[in-house]
C-alpha cells in the first residue's frame, strides 16, 4: 500500500492538483528534535527554480497537523501537509484522450477505471516527493552519526552538466543523469535479510521515486565482469576495514561498516515540448502530441535531495528494526 | 522480517547446513492446482551439476508440510521443506576467525552477536533459494497467462559464456555474469504506488538472491544518457501497445501491458581457491586465506530460475493486490 | 503501529487540543461515491451535545486532503482532517504532576519519557474517534449489502437510561453502559483464520475504542455456562441459516451468515468532578483531586456510530481480503 | 494472513491430519536459551489424557527445523515442527453432507469453494495451538521477568469444575468454562494506541483460539454497571500502584505496572455424542446427526497453557515494540 517501514513508517498522500501533499510518519521515537528551520533547509534543496527545472515553484511550507510538541516528536503519528498553491489544471485534460508518452497517463486511467485524478499526473507526480524530503529530515535525527550525500555525477551521459542542460533546452527536450549517494557512520549489521537486505530496502525506495529506471551498489553491474579476487574486500583491521569497497558497504545484505554507495539512473523528463508521434484514443487515430504544461528539462536536478531523503528513512528504519 | 509479499506471502527459513530450508507461502487461493512434478521440474533447473557449479548436490526433494490437499492448494498456508543432506560442515569452522572477503561472515557474527549458525552460511547461503523456486512455482500457477523468461546474457563481460567460466576454472577465482529477465502477458495496472511500483517490489526481491549488485528496467543505466525525444515510448494503437520498450513496460511505476525487461548483475562468487590477503581476527593480524568448502565458480549459472520465480512471486502478489 | 487493515488500511493521526485530528484511508477501490454529505451525517451522531455529553462541541468538518476527485475515490489514498477549534488547554496543566486516575496520563509519560502532548490526553483522547467515524462512511460504501446497527442496551446497569444518567450527573460522577450491535447481510466466509477470525479483528479494533473493557460475542460470557446440545446452532436450509444464532454468526473464525452479534462493555468515564483521593507525582504525597476539563458523563452514548463505523471498517477490510 | 505480530512474528501452518503443526517465530532476538526441555514441559500441560479430554494423544515432540544453534536462537527465523501421528481420517468424510452445528466445517466449505482439508477441522482445528505453546515457550524466554499464570474458574458455570464434567459425559454432550489470566511483572508502557492498545492485541490473539467466545479486562462488563468514581483506580504512590485495580493493569491501553487480568468465555465443544437436528445438504433435508470422531468433551480444560503462551507472545511483541 502507501506506506513503507516497518518501524519508522512513512505514509505519503495527496495529489499534484488536489489540496495538496501529505506525509504520515508513524514509529517516531519520542524526543526528537524537529524544527520548522530543519525542515526548510531541506525543503529548499528540493525546490525548483534552478536553470533546467520547472516554472511552477511551491513555497513548500510544512503545516505541522501531529506528533510534534515544543519542538520535540511526542512518540505518536507525525504529520506534516504541503499546501498546493501554483496549479493549473486547465493544462492537463487531454490527457485521457492523449496520454502523454513515458507518463502515468495512460496506465492510471485503466488502473483507477477512468477514476484517478489526472490533473498534473495525480498522485504519480514528482510533487509527492516534497513528502519525502521532509521525512527524511525526521530520520536523520535518528540516525545522528550518519551523513548522507547524493551528487549528480553526469548528465546526459556528459559531466559538462551545464552545457548538456543548454542542449535539451535548445532542443525542446528533456535529458536524464545519473545521482551517486554516499553515506558513512553506518554501524555494522543493519540490514534484515532474507528479504529485507540493505539494497532490497534501499532499491524499494529509490524505485518509488519517479523517473529512476536503475540502481547499482559498489561495483554494481561492473562487478559482473570481474574475477572473485578482484571483486572481493579483503579485510584489513579488527573493525571490519576493507582495502577496497567493491561491495559498496554490504555483505550478505548487511551493512559492514564501510562506506554504503549506490547510484541510480534518472531518465530524461517525459514531459517535452518537442513533437511527438503518438496515438488518440478518443479518435484512436495516431496523432502529434506537444506536451503542454511546465515542466523540468532536467527533474533529475532536483532528486539528490531527494535521495538522501529516502536513504536516511531507510536507515533509520534499519537502525530501529536492529535495536533490540 | 523474513516474509516477503503482501497477499502472496512467501516466508523463508532455514540454514545451509542445518535440518534443511523450509518456505512458507500464505495467501494462496484455494483450488490452485500444485503437483511434485510441477515443483521437480523447476527446482531441477536450479541444481547443481554443470560445469562452474558447486559438487555440493542436494536432491531437493520437497516435503509438502501443509496446505496442499488432493493436489489442489486447500485455502491455508502451504508449507514446503528441503532436507540438508549433503553438507560437510567441518569446512567450516575458521569463517569466526578469518571470515571470508565478500561473505556475509564476519557482519552476520557482529548482528548475531556470536550466535549466528555459521556452517556454510547459514541463513545467507545461496542454499535459501531453493524455497524461491518452490513458491515461483505455485506463483506461476497464479499467474497463468504470463510467461516469464531469465537468461544468462553474459558471463565475465563476455558472450563467450564457457570459455568464461575455463578461464575463471583455470585462474582458481571466480566470475560473474548479467541475467536478463522478460515477461509477457502481464495485464496493464499490476503496481501500487506511491511505493509499490513494479521497479520497487521486483527490485526489492531480487537484493534478496544472494550476489546480486545492481538491477536496470528497460533503457535502464542507459536512459540517463538519451533525451526525452529518444526515450519515450509512443503510443501506436488503442491497447497501450508502444513503438518502443525503453521503459521496459512499466510506465510510473505501473506495468503497461508491453513487455516487462529487466537486468541484475551477478557478482563473482565470494569463495574462491585463490590465495587472498585477508584479517585474522583471532590473531589480530593480516594473514592469507584459501577459501575451503564446495562452490560454485559461476553460481550466476544456477540463478536464472531463482530469477523467474522471484518474478513471479512479485507478479502473482501484484495481481491479487490488483484484483479487488 | 498506527494502522489497521490489510487492504482497507486506516491510519489515525492527532491529537485532542494539537491542531486536528486527520485519517489516511489506504487500499479504498477507485469509483467508490463519498461525499460531504455522507460525512456530515454521520459524524452528527458522534457528536457532543445530548445531556450526559460534553460541553466541548467540535463542527467536525472533515477537509478533504486527498483520494476524492468528482465526489469518488480516485483509487489513491484518501485523507480527512478535522480541525480542533474549542480547545481549551490551560485546563490540562496539571496532569503530570497529578495524573488523572483511569487515564492515560501517567502511562503515556512514562511511555513517551515526558515527551506526550498532554493536554486534553492527547492522542488518547476520544476525540480521535472522530476519524473512526469518516472511515467507517467509506468502509460502509464498500460493503453495501450490509447493514450495521449498534445500540445502548444499559446504562449503569438499567436500562432506565435517562435515570441512570441523571444519576450520575447529581452525584457529579460518571456512568458505563453496554452496547450491542448487530450487521445483516454479511457473506458466508469473511474472516481469515488461524490468527485473523472475525472475533480478533473486531475485538482488536473494538478495544482502539477509548473505554472499551470487554466484548462477546453471541452468547459470549453465558455460552460457558451451557452444554454443548443447548450452545450449537443447527442448520435448517442449504442457505446455512441455523435455528438459533448462538454464535453470533461466526464459525471458526468466519461469518456464517446469519446475523453478526456482539456486544461491548463500556467503562464510565474516567474525568469525574467527584473529589478522588489519588497521588500527587511532583509532592509524592497523597492528595485530592476534582477533575477539571470538559467531559462527557457517560461517553458511551457517544460510542453507538464509532461501534458501527469500527464493524464496517473491519467488514469492508474481511470482504477485500477475501476477494481473490 | 496467517501471522500476528510486529517485531516477534508467529506464522502458524498445518491441518489436523495432515502431515503435522508447524510454527515459525520471525523477529525473536539472537542468543536466547531455548532447548528442548522447556518446550516439553509446556507442551505436556496443553496434551489430552485428563478425563474430560480426548482420545487422541499425540506425542507432540518438536522437531526444531531452524534458527536454533547450540541451544541459542541464532537470530533467523525459528521453525518447529510436530507431526501428525494418531488420525484417524475416515471419521470425518462426512462432514462435507452433513456439516456439524458449532464447528467451520460448512464455512470453511464456502470459503475455499470445496478445496478445504475437511478431515479433522483442517486448518480450523484445535490441534494447531500445539504451535502456540511452543512460541509461548520462545516468548517467555523474551519477558523473563513476567509471571503468567491462566486457570479456569468456573466449568459450566460451577466452580466444581469435576462434577459439571461428570455431567457432561454422562448426557454424551460438552461443556465450556470460564479462564481468567494473570500476569505480572510488566513494565510500564507496553501497547501501541491508537490501534494496538494491550487489550486490542491480547483480544486479537485470544479469538484464535477455537472456541473463545467473550473477553473481558479487569472489571469487564461489571464495570459498565459501576460509577465513575466506583470504577477508577486511584494511585498510591510514586511508582504508579494503585488502590484497586479495575482497569485489569491497563490505562489508555497501556499496562500501568499493576497486574495484567482478564478472562475469557470458552463455549462447550461444538462435537457431541448427542443427537442432533440437523441439514444434510447433499439430500437437502433435515438429518439427525451423531458426532464420530474423537473430541474432547470440555477442550477449555486444555487451553489454560494456550491463554499463557498466547499472553506471552503478546507480551514479547509488545516489549520489543517499545524498545526502541
Amino acid at each position: 500500500m502507501n506506506s513503507f517501514g516497518t518501524i519508522f513508517k512513512v505514509q505519503i498522500f495527496g495529489e499534484s492538483h488536489g489540496e495538496g501533499i501529505g506525509v504520515v510518519i508513524d514509529g517516531c521515537p519520542a524526543g526528537i528534535e524537529i524544527t520548522k528551520e530543519m525542515l526548510f533547509a531541506d525543503l529548499q534543496k528540493r525546490k525548483a527554480g534552478k536553470k533546467g527545472t520547472t516554472p511552477r515553484i511551491e513555497q513548500d511550507i510544512p503545516k505541522i497537523l501531529s506528533g510534534i510538541f515544543n519542538n520535540k516528536s511526542n512518540g505518536n503519528p507525525i504529520s506534516l501537509f504541503f499546501s498546493n498553491n501554483n496549479t493549473k489544471s486547465s493544462d492537463y485534460q487531454y490527457v485521457n484522450k492523449i496520454p502523454r508518452p513515458g507518463h502515468a497517463d495512460f496506465v492510471a486511467n485503466k488502473k483507477h477505471k477512468g477514476f484517478n485524478d489526472y490533473r498534473g499526473g495525480g498522485h504519480f507526480s514528482g510533487r509527492l516527493t516534497v513528502g519525502i524530503v521532509a521525512a527524511g529530515v525526521i530520520a536523520k535525527q535518528i540516525i545522528k552519526s550518519v551523513t548522507i550525500k547524493a551528487n549528480i555525477t553526469e548528465v546526459g551521459g556528459s559531466s559538462d552538466i551545464n552545457q548538456a542542460i543548454e542542449n535539451a533546452l535548445k532542443m525542446n527536450t528533456s535529458i536524464g543523469a545519473i545521482i551517486e549517494c554516499k553515506a558513512n557512520g553506518i554501524p555494522i549489521g543493519l540490514g534484515e535479510p532474507f528479504w529485507d537486505s540493505v539494497e532490497s530496502i534501499i532499491s524499494h525506495s529509490m524505485f518509488a521515486i519517479p523517473g529512476i529506471k536503475g540502481i547499482e551498489f559498489g561495483n554494481g553491474f561492473k562487478s559482473s565482469k570481474l574475477f572473485g579476487h578482484e571483486n572481493n574486500d579483503c579485510f584489513i583491521n579488527e573493525n571490519g576495514q576493507t582495502a577496497s569497497n567493491n561491495s559498496g558497504g554490504i555483505n550478505g545484505g548487511m551493512s559492514n561498516g564501510n562506506e554504503l554507495i549506490f547510484r541510480v539512473a534518472v531518465k530524461p523528463t517525459s514531459s517535452i515540448g518537442k513533437t511527438q508521434q503518438t496515438f488518440n484514443f478518443e479518435t484512436k487515430q495516431l496523432c502529434e502530441l506537444q506536451t503542454k504544461g511546465r515542466h523540468d528539462t532536467c527533474f533529475a536536478l532536483r532528486v539528490p535531495p531527494i535521495v538522501e531523503a529516502m536513504t536516511a528513512i531507510c536507515l533509520a528504519d534499519l537502525t530501529l528494526r536492529n535495536n533490540y
